[in-house]
């Protein structure tokens, strides 16, 4: 990603924060990472997120999602000898359409269908107070509603740097080019 | 706690949360707990709490403390096998008054002095978007500021029946009286 495309999203996901009067120190203001999985459609394709607290057991984050933008299909698997991240996602502000493994519970989801494989179609709509826990190494892909969303993500401790992707071609580390 | 207490102190917190908008699903509002640690003073010690999410691993919270309502010095130890619950306060709206084991840095708490026994003078403030990590088997007690605060906490697995309160004279679980 380009400096200034990251830059511009720090700041969309900053104006986003303050929508949702979640309130941030500048230090993490200062360090709201951006993810595009590397393919350079940021505003379809990615992720703008605050890490609160990451210790060996419990992380706190919050992220924002902009309008049918995406975050890639995956799944957290065991790490360093821990299970998997268990994670809950609540809506703070928003819609957000999650999708989990498990039966597809409509014939027509939501969510614009992405830019990157997925293959997980039960659908869960969460709005402002609403939540759901993801258990570990379960795969799952979750989408902005028509406004975007901010949404508060209570786990286990975080690893992304062995999440697996449905989609092979993405890469989950931040690349900023200047 | 007489009934009708109880649900005054429910309003006071659903307040606060509004105040600080915080979204709260009905079902939420209507499990908002009241601690009064059985001394009929809720107003100087106690506690309102929303539980989001306390799965084996992770638990969520929202609190509420009213204007110097006092959460009475305790520790988390060992529970059904497992390690004290580890704890990260993150105040959202407000200021906090948080005292925790360690040296005494101050020779005036800014605190006004409870009415139950402490024994920790290690003074954090926070205000909103600051936060602060206990771990295990450290005693701590907190206060609200002047006009209170609204507190997220990110924890591992809350088993609040074995919290050990310095003063033996509280009872942590909440009855209510009709």
């Amino acid at each position: 990603m380009k400096r200034d495309v990251y830059n511009e999203q720090v700041r969309k996901a900053l104006a986003y924060f303050e929508k949702a009067h979640i309130v941030l120190t500048d230090e993490e203001k200062a360090a709201v990472e951006v993810v595009d999985f590397g393919k350079n459609i940021v505003d379809e394709l990615g992720l703008q997120i605050v890490v609160y607290v990451n210790t060996e057991k419990v992380c706190a984050k919050e992220m924002v999602l902009l309008p049918h933008q995406t975050c890639a299909e995956h799944m957290h698997v065991p790490t360093n000898g821990m299970p998997g991240k268990e994670e809950t996602f609540r809506c703070r502000w928003g819609k957000v359409y999650l999708y989990v493994a498990g039966e597809a519970n409509t014939d027509l989801i939501q969510a614009v269908y992405p830019k990157t494989d997925v293959t997980v179609f039960h659908e869960v709509i969460l709005n402002p107070g609403e939540q759901y826990t993801i258990h570990p190494e379960t795969l799952h892909w979750f989408q902005g509603g028509p406004e975007g969303a901010v949404i508060s993500e209570f786990s286990t401790r975080s690893t992304d740097e062995t999440d697996v992707f449905t989609d092979k071609t993405l890469i989950r580390e931040v690349i900023i080019e200047d």
